[in-house]
């Protein structure tokens, strides 16, 4: 952990990163809720929006539409991903390199890790390889830390999120995305866990406006850095409007309430 | 994907690969419907014609023939490939660098991509050093996406090939080779999933003539960038007469109807 | 195993390593009974004090606080080390190179080895680049050398400390880091095995400030060069107050009955 | 497969090459019908005969021996191969590097494919590396190309020996040396399926000199371009008659009646 | 297989190889005979005596006492080897690499080869990496030729052990090292199968002088280069006078009858 690393994909020490990579985890039935986000040029549109501080996308994508938004998007490569295709004990190809994604104008790297996976070893030691490229290359580091696997009970507890966010210190991320791990207190514990490595919760499945913005405004007043956000944006039909009312929980301090006022107003004004 | 990545192996955007890689894959036992195209010779002859954009060969047939071709074929390096002779869950040896491709002139390579498989992360990952060193190379890539292994139930639902289609867009191909979904709208799902990167069907099993062209028209008017065939072209008593109906399709906008004429008219003449 | 090798992390031949990887081997959960210690700027703060010789942590604790200690802790960068969250066979990820480690500034690297473990051989592999590199950059090496796997049966009898502190000397090791065999006289002949190569005895789970003080103390008057203690140090409430009576033991000769007065006198005045 | 690389080892396009691992695959056993032909100096005499258009041997027998033949001996150099202790499924070890035989005077290399093996994969890599190197070196490319392992039920029917060679074709071989698939018509088979690629049958166990005449006649006169021999050599008393008798038939279109008396006169001038 | 290879080695082409890599093989153990030899000092001064023409130790060993006695010892750098804590399918792990060793100043490698074990071919080709490079340093190589693993039935028949002999020659080393097969015909054609590399019968368990000069006389008088021995040397009281009695049969031709007096007058006048 390095602590300018993040710079590039932060605003005043916050993150909200909009995440892309779906149609190589799940595939297209998660364009399905609104079919034009299967288009990337839909997203790296959204990706221009303010309170986007980057956008996460795996490498043809980024190869495809990055240069043409150069200027208005910021680039976090994700490098590794697998389809769902697959049914095996978790783990994750390394689809880009690290030299190949800097020459293409990233500004940051994201590798997910599978921490208590039989294939944690191997995913650690490729992280290594990616962490210490990004190093050389002087790009950030953003850990998807997601304890998962045959030996593990419950992924969601306080005390495995806790643990995630500090695997994402020890093996020097410089931003660890987590699920949230249902409170409040539990957010802040596992913040403090990762010290200076910025915590940004993951967005998970898509849910109604109100309730995703309340959740986002727990984690974000209990030590959380921002949001890593995919389908709970793309996935409504008013993506501008859930931006809108993220930037105002996360950046400008309002509350769940006073910023689902966004979405409501777009969403009619759109109708 | 880059855009013009796939330029050398294309025409008009639209692609007509000859692929003879049957050799490795399924033995001579292919070429027994016509005992002549054994011989590579008569293959590459055959890659002449004007429909045919790329010939898809592996190492061995191109470092023998593509040499005296070189003027009139354009190369395109099937780089893995693996023998029926062995039974295990999908999989496929890399039996040729980018570097010694390149070398020898080919203008695009060619990576199959079983997604599913208990070896797909390391088939992704091999597809990874060769999509980024045949990008170092200025070459084009095309990815054989073709969903297969224990973990898959279906593999030719229209779900499937629409995810194949993504995963060639998602990991950087220029040109993602599915098989043919069952209908021109699951053609026209691939196609859109793919983005930007260019779809072709692949030729699969020999059927008749006209049933083929209908399928064939089917799909290039549903989305597909083209078509990759061997069978169907090389194991007719006719295979110039069926390149000459495939060109009038894909390239000249004919019916099937009207293009099986084509095929018609040749073997009344040839008989 | 070079004379020279582990003076940038002795003093007059003796060690006092205080480990801080227990984020990543144990998790959160080892901060608990002292959490002010989940901040690694508390630990660095212990570690400047005078007994302690170096610090042993992992990548991202060391790169984001160890810049602004270098002039008062001396590093020891611990390259391998997995999570709890995983159950296989004992094994461990390299998480960091010694190049990356020497040019942040370390001047010694810690690595596990589980001998009798299904993954000895790898780990041994990984162990002997890590020593050849840390020769290439004139830094010490110090094995945490602890039997452990299914092939064993007991791994804290006196026979297989000894042959775990051997284990160190054969493989090149400037430090050998063993788990306290349970005697003086057991302690001793683990020292005589290892040869030239320093013996440290691992400080193991938190016990009384008289019991450990006393095991210390019948280590390092049995051939022990020191201690690598985490839990036994942060653990506590008065971990500066356990500082002064380790070095107390290790450096200067006084008996635990003396030394354990440093511990009361500082709790007393603490409270 | 280039059209020039195994002129070093051929004589008018027709090959008779000498193999001498056995010492390797099966043990001093081979040895002990002759047993003077345990000693490679013996079979580097024997190699020395004009017939002999290469010998193939493993590189300790090569570093030993090669150096004081190299004016009269053409090397093979033979990559792979591993003892018969073994019984797994079928591989082999690559035991000398293609850089190491260049340096040593090769003008080709060896290496054994089991096709079919749960092996393949792997053994189709390490082909690969080794037929590029050697294309870097400009020696030729001998696969002894044996379909082999628990996927394959009957390794010598005519289909499968087809099937072998034409993988050495595909694969980049400039010779393919495969097992007798028992008739005239089915060699041609073989021999037409490898195109370019020459075809060397494989001498397998001893037999009577006529009987192996008569097979090396009706595979030479049915597109064989040689034979890669050992046991129908060595193990005879009379090693240089059946040379003789071997190059009337390979070289000057006798037929193993003519040549069988090559064998008879020595035999009795020598008895 | 280079004949001047093991020049470095042997004296008048024999050789008498001390070996003490049993910390590491078998643990401590194997010095309670003799717990003096615990020390490696103690060793190397043995290996000062004029019959020892090298000696074989670990990395870890060799950093620590080989600077001091580089005049007056060969180094012969020991590069797997595996603790006995581990009861798997027989292994070994590499812990030191040739470039290393040559720095050190080591004038051979030796190596452990396990015929036969499920992972022959893993190691065999660890061998060739090792043997390529020792060639590059202008050092000797010795193999440990053990067959060993589940596929081995029985692994001191002579038959075995002269397969064993033979996979030196077969895969390069200069020295062999195999277990005495159990009579001098067994040796010899041990002896023979190897060709010009050397072959040295391993020292075994501890046995009486009488015996085990008895058995070295043996196998020097049929074929035998000489003998690498460990615990039949340093686990006497008096290692000097085997060693007397050694270079007695090894160097000087004397029976194990006259050599034996040389233990018992030393015994006698240090008693």
């Amino acid at each position: 952990m390095l602590p300018d690393a993040a710079d590039a994909i932060t605003r005043d020490g916050k993150a909200l990163i909009l995440a892309y990579d779906h149609g190589l985890e799940h595939g297209p039935v998660d364009f399905e809720p609104n079919p034009a986000t299967a288009d990337p040029e839909a997203v790296f549109d959204l990706a221009t929006h303010d309170a986007v501080t980057a956008l996460a996308v795996q490498k043809g994508v980024a190869e495809a539409y990055y240069p043409a938004y150069e200027d208005d998007v910021t680039l976090l490569a994700k490098l590794n991903g697998t389809s769902n295709l697959w049914m095996g004990e978790p783990d994750s190809a390394v689809n880009w390199s690290v030299d190949h994604a800097a020459e293409l104008g990233a500004d940051a790297v994201g590798f997910t890790m599978y921490g208590g996976s039989n294939n944690e070893i191997e995913m650690a030691e490729e992280f290594r390889d990616a962490q210490e490229a990004a190093r050389d290359n002087d790009m950030g580091v953003v850990m998807w830390s997601y304890p998962r696997g045959q030996g593990l009970k419950n992924d969601t507890s306080a005390d495995t999120i806790a643990y995630a966010a500090r695997l994402g210190l020890e093996l020097g991320a410089d931003v660890a995305k987590v699920k949230y791990p249902g409170s409040g207190d539990a957010m802040q514990h596992a913040a403090d866990m990762a010290g200076p490595t910025r915590v940004v919760m993951s967005g998970g499945s898509k849910t109604n406006d109100r309730s995703f913005l309340e959740t986002v405004e727990t984690a974000v007043r209990n030590g959380a850095d921002g949001l890593a956000v995919g389908r709970n944006v793309f996935q409504r039909d008013d993506p501008v409007g859930i931006l809108d009312a993220l930037e105002a929980v996360i950046f400008d301090g309002e509350t769940a309430e006073e910023a689902v006022a966004h979405t409501s107003q777009r969403a009619v004004a759109d109708d």
